[in-house]
């Protein structure tokens, strides 16, 4: 069999007419590390681009064990009886070892995953966080280009993934346990900084009373942050993924931040400031590409950096001398 | 009254000498931005390279809470005990929003932090991650150019900079509280990977027990870990940073972990990756310099973000058009 190699129009028609089997391609040829797919890659997103943008992008993160796949699975369902179109991305920069957990993932959210208005795709495996992020970032144009109308994206990894996810994401979801006490230590006081919304999940059961006096403690918590630029006040909202119960008002939460946020002018400016963060990103890809692809430089680079790492030479200084030589024979 | 400018020979001799008023003011040269000072910075460390490299480079991380502070103190105070020089350095990418406590963790080390023999820095303040991480890496060999043998490295911020004290030190300290339970969730697993000691703080009075039963959940989740290269399994001791107990078995079971990295030549390949992932930043930070500094990326820069913010442009289309320009004109 053939594999026959689609040109970057043909790929661009197929995603925007919703073609899944053409998206997944896509996200598969943006997930390629192949100079000639690269290149593909980059000219199919020129030819999306102006048809993004319109969905809710949404940042989900909480430590392990809080269930954020069965979460998503209840979110999803619930946003797919009100008529969304739903896709599951998730940033997980530590993949080479979790690898199991992502094939879990698409078992955990059995509702969604069959779904034919849902989209679930495992995180790009493999590469460096700046790596995982872009995929991840396309990806996400190219279903919005594919007319999936809400996203939601996952944080799977270290620390840093936050970061990432929310530096492209409208909404960022903080998801918790009902006990809150020794949790409240454990969650780094930049991701609450971060959150936009908290969400204490696994309020069933026994859980209950628990979890109303978790969300006194975050409300409370909450208080000694400084104010944000834009005036929102993160709720704290209770929710069972199980249950299927919290789920709408929480939803409800989302949009009433989403309005407030556009009515202030302040949703059009964070989607502004995360494009010129993306292209400076690529400024710095392009500038590795063009220096570490130079042929003077991959001869030198490899002697230089056994002497570094023998002590030999500084490795400032050694930086020094590339880049200068670089520079003045370009 | 006149502000001298010493030379970086003269930077360089004091250090060597000992000098801590000159320590100090090096230390506030390497953290300027100011472009002179970054040259002069960049000399001072070329003099002394050749006199760094002889400590013992710890670094120290755990949750907010955990009493890292308490720790570093007591821990440091057995260590000029027995005779070490001791410094101490913090790496806190957010330290914007909490200046407050930097100077909290001076009084907090107050047995060390007077004692003529030991050196407690607070972190550098604002700036990126990039820049605080460098800024501390030139920091710490300062201080082992003035003879400083052993240097603490303390995380305080978010997530990613227990990556960055990982990458600039030969042994990273994990420290637990009493109550595993809950905290095994909230730490993130790429955390303990990374450590080649877990010590259970506060095991002092009626939490002894407890810390018992912690031990014994830490090193039953250690063993489901891969085994690390070099063969190293990270022991699980308790200790009282309070009660100045179990200090000596640590420390004891850091220079078994020296020796035999030592022994197998692990610990000097690690310390060369490290200088070579430091050159390899030097040049990120220079093709920086010198793309962000040219007079038509200047000129140009400014329109085109704001165009990609509006969306008129895309962010990589832009960012393609002015790289590929500079590159052409250089």
């Amino acid at each position: 069999m053939i594999r026959k190699r689609l040109s970057s129009e043909e790929y661009a028609a197929g995603i925007l007419k919703g073609d899944r089997m053409i998206l997944s391609k896509s996200i598969t040829l943006i997930e390629s590390n192949l100079d000639s797919d690269r290149n593909l890659a980059g000219e199919l997103i020129s030819h999306i681009l102006p048809h993004t943008g319109q969905a809710y992008r949404i940042g989900i993160t909480g430590i392990p064990g809080v269930g954020k796949s069965t979460f998503i699975d209840s979110f999803g369902s619930y946003l797919l009886d009100q008529g969304h179109k739903v896709a599951v991305l998730a940033v997980d920069p530590s993949s080479s070892i979790s690898k199991g957990s992502i094939l879990g993932d698409k078992t955990r959210m059995q509702r969604i995953s069959h779904h034919p208005q849902a989209y679930v795709r495992p995180s790009p495996t493999g590469g460096s966080l700046g790596g995982v992020t872009r995929k991840t970032r396309e990806s996400l144009l190219l279903c919005e280009a594919a007319g999936f109308d809400i996203m939601l994206i996952e944080t799977v990894g270290v620390g840093q993934s936050e970061i990432a996810v929310h530096g492209m994401v409208d909404a960022f979801m903080l998801l918790l346990l009902p006990h809150a006490g020794d949790e409240l230590q454990g969650i780094k006081k930049g991701i609450m900084e971060m959150a936009d919304l908290l969400a204490i999940n696994k309020a069933d059961g026994a859980m209950q009373q628990k979890a109303q006096a978790a969300k006194a403690v975050y409300s409370q918590a909450l208080r000694l942050f400084p104010k944000t630029a834009s005036g929102w006040k993160p709720p704290v909202l209770t929710c069972s993924a199980l249950e299927q119960k919290g789920i709408g008002e929480l939803y409800e939460s989302l949009l009433a931040f989403q309005q407030k946020q556009q009515a202030a002018g302040h949703w059009q400016e964070k989607r502004a400031a995360q494009q010129q963060q993306w292209m400076q990103e690529r400024i710095t890809d392009l500038l590795h590409q063009a220096f570490y692809e130079n042929e003077q430089v991959k001869v030198r680079f490899p002697a230089l950096a056994e002497q570094v790492g023998k002590g030999e030479i500084g490795p400032m200084q050694a930086a020094e001398t590339l880049v200068q030589k670089w520079i003045e024979k370009k």
